[in-house]
C-alpha cells in the first residue's frame, strides 16, 4: 500500500503525477527531453535501454518494466536484446560505445565519484561525444531519482507484462506528454485471476 | 578537471545548465518548484535544509555549500545550525516534524525501498502531511540526482566559502531562474592565494 494517499487507478510514478500535478511538469518535461525527444546521435531505444538498465540496478520495478517495454518497442520489437542487457551489458548484441557508456552508468548508480576517467576514455575511444557522455550521466542520475521517487513512496506496481508493453507501445509511439494509460485496479484483477 | 568540455567560468551545476539548455529547462523548474516556489506549510528554508543534508550524506561539495548557504540565508543567517544538521539532525534545535522527516531522507538516500511505514507512522504522529511525506521523498530523490550529476562528469567546485555565501544568499533572494553567478576562475585563484 503506498505511503500517501495517492489515486488507485494509476500505476508508479503517475499516480504521484496526478497527486502532485506542480512538480509533475518538470519531471515529465525532463523524461521526454532525455529520452524522446530529437538528439543528435543516440536513438530514443539506446537512451530507454540506459534508463531501464539502471532502473533494473536499482531494482525498481515499475521503472524498470516500463522502461524495458518501451525500449523492446523502440528496438525492433525485441524482448530478448532488453533482458540480455538487463543481464549483462558486456555480452549483449549492443555497439562497443553503447557498452561502455552503460558501464558508466552502472558507476553513476553507485555514486558520481566512482566514473574514473578510465570509464570516460573507454567510452571516447569507443567514439563517444561529449554529449552523449553527459547524457549518459544525467540518464543514469535521473533514474536514480525516479526510481527513489517510486519506490520510496511503495507506489503500486502492476504484476502484470501485458500491462507494461500496453503502456510501452504507447510510449514509445507517442512520448511522455500524451495521458496517461488508465488502469482500473479492479480489472487488472479479474484480467489476473 | 570535467570529464566534458564544459564552460570554466560557471562552477557546480551551472557549468551543466550552460552546456545543454535542453535539460537545464526542466532541471531548473525542477528545483524552484520543490525549495523555492511557496508551499503550504514547508518553509524555503526547510526544504533547503533537507536538500543539504542529503547533499551531504552523498558527499556533494557542490550542491550541500549551495544549498547550505541558501539554507542560512533563509533561516536568520544561522551557518551553525546547518552545520548543526549536517553533524546530526536528532541533537539539531529543530522541530520533530523536520527531524522525521530528514530520518525519511536519509532513508530515500540509500535506496527508496529503505523508506519503512514505521517511518512513515513517525513521521505523521509529529505532524507530517501527505505533501510534507512526498516532498521529503522526491526533494531527496532528486538530490540524489543532481549529487550525481555534478560529480559524475567532475565538475568545477570551488574551495571558498565566501563565494557560496554570495552565491547563497542571491539564491535564497531571488530563486533560481535569475541568471546564474558568473565566476572568473583566474579572479578566483587571485582572491584565493
Amino acid at each position: 500500500m503506498p505511503h500517501i494517499n495517492l489515486p488507485a487507478e494509476f500505476p508508479g510514478i503517475r499516480s504521484l503525477f496526478m497527486f502532485r500535478p506542480e512538480t509533475a511538469a518538470p519531471l515529465n518535461a525532463l523524461v521526454q527531453t532525455l529520452l524522446h525527444n530529437p538528439h543528435p546521435t543516440l536513438s530514443a531505444g539506446e537512451r530507454e535501454l540506459i534508463a531501464t538498465y539502471v532502473s533494473g540496478l536499482n531494482t525498481c520495478k515499475y521503472c524498470c518494466s516500463i522502461h524495458g517495454a518501451i525500449a523492446q518497442h523502440q528496438l525492433g520489437n525485441n524482448a530478448l536484446l532488453v533482458k540480455h542487457v538487463l543481464a549483462n551489458p558486456e555480452t549483449a548484441p549492443i555497439s562497443n560505445k553503447l557498452k561502455a557508456l552503460l558501464k558508466i552508468a552502472a558507476k553513476v548508480q553507485t555514486g558520481g565519484k566512482n566514473v574514473t576517467d578510465a570509464d570516460i576514455q573507454l567510452a571516447k575511444n569507443e567514439g563517444a561525444t561529449d554529449i552523449e557522455i553527459h547524457d549518459t550521466v544525467l540518464i543514469a542520475a535521473a533514474f536514480c531519482m525516479y526510481n527513489r521517487y517510486v519506490d520510496g513512496l511503495a507506489t503500486w506496481q502492476p504484476d502484470n507484462d501485458e500491462l507494461y508493453d500496453k503502456m510501452g507501445e504507447q510510449r514509445a509511439r507517442e512520448g511522455y506528454f500524451t495521458a496517461p494509460f488508465k488502469v482500473d485496479r479492479i480489472e487488472q484483477q479479474l484480467q489476473n485471476s
